[in-house]
């Protein structure tokens, strides 16, 4: 649906530098753009592609507005801006309230009838799904759920026994919502089975990623606060606690029990432990190990980067020697104090 | 289904402390239950909290009797027996008997009169599904499974062809059992697909996470014994076999060909290569890269706990420095040496 | 269907050394086989297992021939022959052309008259499935896919809108092909969702892994180009891009943006970052942490192997106090600096 830049300009409170009446019909990268994208510039790094840009306009901000050779709306967080333009030109599909005939819904379920259940969803007993609600082909909503207005399940989500999702989520396919938490009592070198009899609560605005898991609570509820954003494969061990608009990237777990805060930033394949507190407003880079508690914000890293191999096996060949350089190192120091007496043996 | 403290005491061989007339309605943690609830006491480091319960009763063992404020279920294993406890005040939701109308069931399938066939399921020939199993919505059971009496499969489960599940296991949403083990032949600078013709067999009582994956073999069969545990995101490679009752956390992936012991306990996003031998009684903690063969039970690691990015950069800096810092090393004891010739030089 | 050697070996052009009347049924590992089997020697290592078996026949190179007991099929690539074979005794199950009544389609979708929709399958307005297509049971398949000739989705495959497959693909269960990149833009502590328009476009003779994700591009496409094969539960970001015969195994994960060469050979649980470029020919060991571009073909790596856990626990203790044995070095070096004022001091 092509939209005019004087158009986005008053809707999204951006100054414009051009026509008005420029149509914009797509969006495109500074590289691929022509005459009928809008493109953007979120970081200043690419000046030489805004340089060079064929598209219609590009939002920026003040600072890069100068060197735009094309038309510029002109605002404070072009990216944030560039979001909500795409999301005007990329309108998210719509799906016609109503039950599709092949779904098995049960007697007991409450289904608003704004509501859009796609094909072959499995719709528990007592499950409540919420105004202009989504539930895209195949998936499971097993009883006593509760699915929140405007909240999207793409397709093929599981939501397991009770589960309670908030309003406006996007859930992808593949996610399962509420299996049992890995809870088991040794016994007899065997293993007894501990019922996972709490459950998951998702706050408003969360997004959970392709095959992400989120454990339901092995007495209390599993949380997620409102704005939480979860990407793919993410495992979310039972009676986590995550902090509101706080992003976790592709691959990571967290163990169960661990409560992080608000606005964290969590990266790729980190590996965090159980019990822990993380605080709010905590960065940690790929690939980390949290294994212990974080009490101040900041920023926290485990990850070791890589070397071709040859490199590589040389320095594990000199990590796992450390332990001898290191009384190498104290029994070269006890020779120069026996050598230079008047200074002090230094110890670790 | 509320149950009388008396009644808990005799089924678990517990000694009561207390009423036995008291009627117990739910299970809760130390610090949330009320007169209607069960808890209990794992580890006496939470002995604060045994003193301010409200609880009905605590579940707990001789030792930390005395310190209970209300009434004792005194035992020796209180975990084991609170999840006892905790399964008959919730127990696992009934299916009915019968296979569902939209379920698509092959004519050759034999399934067990008194099993559950879920709506939506898809039963493959000549599958067999055992007394009391419950299939549960949206599963795909292909051409001749094999699944055993009293399994549980949750929703959205996979197995692959001829795939042989034991008695009383439960799988999690999502999982996969079965599909292709990941091999080719390189040829040409290309890859020629290895057919992958074994299967898997699982045994009983075994139970796996939600997005698990395990391979069929390439040959011969991949296999789980006895009550293994898997939790979720687990990747488990072709012709892997583990032994009876090892139990791994979430998003470990274990390589084609490896045999892991009986009773091992593998923890999260640990990475195991191919071909290797893990003996029985072996715990491996997070993220631990296996990467050679583990002869001798104990316990073992490659973890490196974080620090906050400037501190690990640095110490990064410094481990890529490793031979450097070897070679000044050997250098200050060549020296050293020189200077007292009557010492040995010391060398690597 | 049985086979005789001396077909199998006009047919994959071996040197036949036995009775070329000798009917082969099936394929087993050297140490099993029997006297209707096929086996092959991929590995010399394996010569005393030669040595034994019981087999027909043997696929092997002329090196490992005259070793060789019994019939022998002499060979080139004795694994990619083997391959071949166990194809043509192992023929993939077939799936009759046509669609299951259960399934959901679109009237504006065009299947070939060839292909075959499984039972509860859902395709989309205006997908296409090509000749000979294989759509296992459950798939998703959204509006405006296409799927090439010859391409099997084995079960519980989920395509996202306007995702195109090429031909020859096969992809197994719960792989998740066009959700939604990871993409938010920061404001006011809060994260605006950017749309995610591009696509996933996949060449040729692509394999798919159980529960792999393979994100669709912010703005441009996803692109795995002909040839490459992932192993089960990988994670591809938006807008990554994979060259030509690339073999990915399990577990790992390529964050968005991130493009990789043809014919590399990446092991499992590698945690690669964003916005580099891996040229052709690299091979990356299991673990590895891939924090910047590669521009030379080579073997790359990061891994720590593993030790028993205490003395894991002595090394970190090393390795954290690096910086201040760097000092002590350095220290040293002064003293016998200082001690020898005809040398250079030296400096890191």
């Amino acid at each position: 649906m092509p939209v005019s830049l004087g158009q986005l300009a008053v809707r999204f409170g951006c100054e414009l530098r051009g026509n008005p009446d420029t149509n914009i019909e797509r969006v495109a990268s500074l590289g691929n753009a022509d005459a009928r994208s809008i493109s953007f510039l979120g970081n200043p790094r690419y000046r030489q592609q805004l340089a060079e840009t064929q598209a219609a306009a590009v939002i920026l901000d003040a600072a890069s507005a100068a060197h735009c050779p094309v038309a510029a709306l002109v605002c404070a967080n072009p990216f944030a801006t560039y979001a909500r333009i795409a999301d005007v030109l990329y309108p998210a599909p719509t799906a016609p309230p109503g039950v599709h005939a092949t779904a098995v819904v049960a007697e007991s379920a409450r289904i608003d009838a704004s509501a859009h259940v796609g094909p072959l969803c499995v719709i528990g007993e007592r499950a409540i799904i919420g105004a202009r609600a989504v539930i895209g082909a195949q998936c499971v909503i097993q009883d006593e759920v509760q699915i929140g207005a405007d909240t999207r399940l793409v397709a093929r989500v599981t939501l397991c026994r009770g589960v309670q999702i908030g309003p406006r989520c996007l859930f992808h396919p593949g996610c399962v919502i509420g299996a049992d938490g890995f809870g088991f009592a040794p016994e007899a070198r065997k293993w007894v089975k501990v019922p996972q009899i709490g459950s998951v609560r998702v706050g408003s605005d969360v997004e959970i990623g392709a095959n992400t898991t989120v454990d339901r609570g092995a007495i209390e509820d599993t949380v997620l606060e409102e704005g939480v954003k979860l990407d793919n494969q993410i495992q979310i061990g039972h009676n986590v606690r995550i902090g509101a608009h706080t992003a976790i990237a592709a691959c990571t777990g967290i163990s169960g029990s661990t409560t992080i805060g608000a606005r964290c930033m969590i990266a790729g394949m980190v590996a965090m432990g159980g019990h822990l507190d993380i605080c709010d407003d905590v960065t940690i880079l790929g690939t980390s190990m949290i294994s212990h508690s974080i009490t101040a914000p900041g920023v926290y890293s485990s990850g070791i980067p890589f070397e071709d191999a040859r490199t590589w096996r040389r320095l594990v060949g000199h990590f796992k020697r450390l332990g001898q350089y290191a009384d190498r190192l104290k029994k070269l120091e006890r020779r120069a104090a026996e050598d230079l007496p008047e200074q002090d043996e230094e110890d670790d």
